[in-house]
């Protein structure tokens, strides 16, 4: 690793013995906080042996000597023997699982198992349910597939481009939701009547809406000045869709200002989604 | 809130200022070290106002009241104001941001801003490059698009039902990473070289390869006892597929024992991410 190129900035590095995201996270989130400051980011994953954690910090070690600053190193790892090879690299260690490892062992009045892949079982459990989440929502996409509706944890609906894609990829990676998506098209709004392949499965439904002139914003850079964006469009679809949820009792939430984790959230809870 | 069925076991609250899915990542991280004790989980999201965090508050206390042992609470909270009003509940509170804030603060030499949405620019920047990337990915899963492959930041091939999907919607959602993915058939496999709509961007490729054996028990799944799930075909396209990639100089890694993390990371290794 190069870091001579940046001897004048701070360097931050996330060790995990996972992917780091959830390093990168926090530790984004923290130095987000001082935005006068540049950073320079590394990521080390996958860091759950004795090996890899040496070879990790002997790069770490290597940075430190060469730069004006002493380095920041997030780290989430779980083993305890890993953890500590880590605590000793030459900068300012942000031990995020180990500090609060101790304190939770007095409170819970035994000692921690410090031990990688306890939870195993249900790791592989939950794994599996995601990755079958992800093909799901994947072959649900925008009614692309209606077979095995029956299998979904919750079908969203709403007009082309309101936000279900988004919503639906994220709640099947970030929690393992069996999530399909199903446009309302003109046709189901002219009879004012859900569309057949989702009519028996009422109870799955949740509604997504938007504010008109956004819709058409976001129409616009797909298919310029055509009516499929124009407002008036845009606006009579939003109206009806809206009318429809109402009328039959379909639980719905307004995209325009929302972020997909805030819309997953709400998801979430209206399907009580059980965390564990 | 229903309290009163976990009074044995030990109530863990998430609050978050966002969804809770780091809280959550952490804590379940931790808590797995306890495994004998069994844990009720609930989610706080969206606590980023005064408002909502004394009604979260009213919540928790509500809980403690009547438990047998007070309640964990892993806060993820920018805002320091919301984060004090919850560092008050009556539980264990955790701080996952507040406990590195004064250190970060000592080792910076800077007072941090205390504020949420400082980097509100870089938010939402890297907000609408991740919905893109989501829309991308599912618009190029499996081949079904290959328009805009100039604009794909990796395309995955690989043997149908290698972990391609999951891979490319992981590397989507969480990183904003805009992913295609296309199978290699058994035509591209007699012919011995790659699909015409790929052959122009060979520098963006990443091959998947996975053991025949594991190939196989998860085409069977899909389709039991076809010739598609058969160990001698999948033993053929995996043997050929690999030829093509070394023949071609193509990166790839083998999926059998990595999770998507895993092989995510990877990918981003070899298209040298900018984690920023």
């Amino acid at each position: 690793m190069d870091c001579s190129q940046h001897l004048k900035s701070r360097m931050v590095f996330f060790v995990s013995d996972s992917t780091g995201i959830t390093a990168h996270t926090l530790g984004h989130s923290l130095l987000s906080q001082f935005d006068h400051l540049t950073f320079e980011y590394r990521i080390f994953s996958n860091i759950n042996t004795v090996e890899t954690a040496q070879k990790a910090i002997g790069e770490i070690n290597h940075c430190a000597a060469i730069l004006e600053n002493r380095p920041l190193i997030f780290v989430t790892i779980t083993d305890a023997k890993v953890r500590h090879i880590i605590s000793k690299a030459h900068g300012m260690v942000m031990d995020l699982l180990g500090t609060f490892i101790e304190p939770l062992e007095l409170e819970l009045q035994m000692p921690s198992s410090h031990a990688v892949g306890r939870s195993h079982n249900t790791k592989v459990l939950n794994y599996n349910k995601r990755i079958n989440a992800i093909n799901f929502a994947t072959q649900h996409d925008d009614g692309a597939s209606t077979a095995h509706y029956e299998e979904a944890d919750v079908i969203l609906i709403g007009a082309s481009r309101c936000g279900k894609t988004p919503t639906s990829m994220f709640l099947a990676v970030q929690f393992g939701v069996a999530a399909a998506n199903f446009p309302i098209t003109d046709d189901d709004i002219l009879d004012m009547q859900l569309p057949e392949s989702i009519r028996n499965f009422r109870e799955k439904l949740f509604g997504l809406t938007i504010r008109p002139e956004r819709l058409a914003k976001i129409r616009q850079e797909r298919r310029p000045n055509s009516r499929y964006a124009s407002l008036i469009q845009c606006e009579t679809e939003v109206q009806k869709i809206e009318v429809l949820y109402k009328r039959l009792n379909i639980p719905f939430a307004d995209t325009t200002t929302k972020s997909v984790e805030e819309i997953s959230a709400l998801v979430l809870q209206h399907i009580k989604w059980d965390w564990r």
